[in-house]
């Protein structure tokens, strides 16, 4: 059996290494919160100080941590993965970041004889501790193939999207689609508020015909009920939005409705209101027609 | 049996009305165009020569005309509706109109002795013709009660939404949704495509998780086969659009992504394009990209 390592074991990476311990693999594991490196280990799992330590015994290096600037020091920052590299090792990032550098960190690793698969996930700390995140995987096929069990231990949808980065990308695809859908229905609900409809009776019979969507069922249901716990929180999606509007500019093109989506979420973040669930966004429209849907 | 009146014979209200006359209904018709009154007259409708004229033998009078000025026309101009009103008559506008002038319409009706219910559909051509329409009605629910045997006969995903204009304004809400999942999918697939992965792939991986949608399964197939053949023409969507920015003006609220919409719609009518399909809000923001996601 292969060794594994586990850098970032935060709200999404402590579960996920620990359905991974849970099948039986020696887990290496390091974070920079020492809290949850102590728990897993209590758990079976082999602590680590580094990730130099994590990349020095280990296979196969999952990493998941907050951003592109993290993940490139967990990689080549002073004690890093890069330090510390097996050869043949392969190097599974399950982080959020930017496509772009995404492809210059797979080259990166090719150059000091590693391997890499981009493999963001969808599906928050719900999916992670039930095991039914969807995994979106770039990189070479024989390599998604090898890794593909591992992924099943903490995944259900899982698909291979293309070739390095490609992960990345589709992960910022999904989020645009999500962040612009739940506009969608918040200008809608709002709409028919405003104009005198119940925005419920308005939700069901939008769900019946082509204004169907899982965001109409839930993130609309939430907003009508006004529970605006997290669920998937605004600053995290500001951070995602982000990644698709920096990669529009540098690819060279235009996605206006991501960037008005992006300024109210800043602008419900302009409140204090950045660790609400996205369908929060309501707010700031709720805010420019001084008008709630219901409450 | 109700006597029943059928005014607008386009390519919605010819079937719809076909349905009544085939369930065994006496229908007079009239549209401003004769052959579509013809044709009908001939598998058994009664042939008028105005809307007032259709009023005047109708206990049931249903329109369905192209938008707010022409609903106006039939129901208050020369010749029209409230010159040949029966006492107690009930008017069922399935146009899709202005909320707002939906309900001076009612009001004005009202005054006359009679009674209205907006039901404007959703569904298009396809579901005229197989009776699977969506029907979004708003007005009192005894009418409601009286009328829906007929919707039936139209349509499937029946909803009785609130009172007079609740109808249309759950209409708009239906449109802008619509509008706004598509331009989501459009500026998401344009994402993955220039960053380099297979929007097809993407599509797939989207499907199954938050960012789920009937437009992306069935619109984002279409801007992938660049089948852009109507279905739902852009210059119908761009009057709808136009509904739900007039009213969020007189209503006070703002909806910056209908807004941004409705100008990515008129990009491509720009073109000579407001004949294709809604889907084809694409054409615009590939043109802003200089990349086309396929073909």
């Amino acid at each position: 059996m292969a060794n594994l390592g586990f850098i970032g074991l935060g709200i999404m990476g402590k579960p996920m290494a620990g359905h991974l311990i849970a099948a039986g693999h020696t887990l290496h594991v390091y974070d920079l919160n020492p809290a949850p490196v102590r728990e897993l280990a209590s758990k079976g799992a082999v602590a680590c100080t580094s990730s130099k330590q994590v990349a020095q015994k280990s296979d196969i290096i999952i990493t998941i941590v907050p951003d592109t600037p993290d993940e490139e020091a967990v990689l080549f920052g002073k004690d890093g993965v890069a330090e510390g590299l097996r050869p043949g090792a392969i190097v599974v990032d399950m982080s959020s970041i930017s496509p772009i550098a995404t492809k210059e960190f797979a080259h990166r690793l090719e150059a000091l004889g590693a391997k890499m698969l981009d493999a963001p996930v969808s599906g928050g700390q719900v999916g992670a501790q039930n095991a039914t995140l969807s995994i979106m995987v770039g990189g070479p096929t024989d390599l998604f193939n090898q890794i593909n069990p591992y992924f099943q231990l903490m995944g259900k949808n899982i698909v291979h999207v293309g070739g390095h980065g490609d992960g990345q990308t589709c992960k910022v695809a999904n989020q645009i689609v999500v962040a612009l859908t739940i506009e969608a229905v918040a200008e809608a609900l709002l709409f028919a508020s405003k104009a005198g409809a119940d925005p419920a009776k308005v939700r069901l019979a939008l769900l019946g015909g082509f204004a169907q969507s899982r965001i109409l069922e839930i993130h609309g249901q939430r907003m009508l009920d006004r529970s605006f716990a997290p669920g998937f929180r605004i600053r995290l999606h500001q951070k995602d939005l982000n990644l698709a509007l920096q990669g529009a500019r540098s690819l060279g093109l235009s996605l206006p409705n991501t960037a008005t989506a992006q300024e109210l979420f800043n602008a419900v973040a302009a409140q204090g209101d950045s660790d609400l669930d996205h369908s929060a966004m309501l707010l700031a429209l709720e805010k420019l027609a001084n008008h709630k849907i219901s409450g």
